[in-house]
């Protein structure tokens, strides 16, 4: 999408050939009106696919998942990071590591708001290694759930995380692909 | 406002005299419209204030903040809970202790994001003894910025917060303010 392409040119701050500072207008500060756009799109991507549910890791999936909720007509569930003090049966709960930040932590989902009748779109800011998008995926298939899609904001291609949703036959939509990055530089895939 | 008061009555579980569970459409499940709804009303009371940043505390505050600051046209700033591992100069950076929950968060915020020249409306969902609200303008305030006001969804009105911040001469505006409540009982103040 030309229209994030463009940002992450103008205002994203390659660091090295790993690390993307999006800091200005999708993590810290959000441009409300470029999360708009954005979840426009990614609602238009999986309009016709049945989406029940649209589901996001807290905190900085939150904006997009919430606009392109809006945009479908459908709620949007926040799978929670932090584990519930009155853990229960009505939870379903998961371990997501994160390799390159070298961190755990437990994702949460209360049962009663993914439910066997769902068709769930994952939305999430950033797909690298893919961890926090599998952790969440194990959550909605422990409700019986069935997934429409991933759809991402800024996609490094050059990570492993594209693939590993794609070989279990997920359509994944990322609105930039970046594919190699390094200091000041940033390519995109074509599409 | 009734909108929000009615989905309180019709959604809420007041749990005992301290407790409102509104995990089904604020917290864990967000109803998209409905916030829209909220925000557009919170916008609606500050419009003349000349807010510069939305700024709110990850992350149930993120789609009522977002919400408002897009029916505002002004970009929305998340205060975040966990601390940065870079850390520097550029960093603002408080303590929040939370007394009912027993626990402890360092609150960050990049000073390129709010400077001298703004004027902040801090927007969260809930309002209780204000201890989050009281360390997001603490992290304001050393960005020197002004504050236009604080913008509630459900303010627990029997708790001390708004007091502790209209007595500091800010403007509190809240969506739905509790003055009692117990199992299955919700009472609110009459505006």
């Amino acid at each position: 999408m030309k229209l994030l392409e463009d940002k992450i040119l103008s205002d994203g701050i390659a660091v090295n050939e790993n690390i993307l500072r999006v800091d200005s207008f999708i993590n810290h500060q959000v441009d409300p009106a470029l999360m708009m756009e954005l979840g426009k799109e990614l609602a238009s991507h999986f309009k016709d696919k049945g989406v029940t549910k649209v589901a996001t890791i807290e905190s900085s999936g939150i904006a997009p998942a919430l606009t392109c909720a809006m945009t479908l007509g459908v709620p949007m569930i926040i799978l929670k990071k932090q584990p519930s003090k009155t853990l229960n049966s009505d939870l379903y709960q998961t371990i997501v590591t994160s390799y390159t930040k070298g961190t755990s932590y437990e994702l949460t989902l209360s049962s009663k708001y993914i439910t066997a009748d769902d068709h769930v779109l994952i939305v999430d800011d950033f797909l690298a290694n893919g961890e926090a998008a599998t952790g969440a995926l194990r959550l909605i298939r422990k409700a019986h759930a069935t997934i429409a899609g991933i759809g991402i904001l800024i996609e490094k291609s050059f990570q492993p995380g594209r693939e590993k949703l794609t070989s279990q036959g997920i359509d994944v939509y990322s609105l930039a692909r970046i594919k190699k990055m390094d200091k000041d530089y940033i390519e995109f895939i074509e599409e």
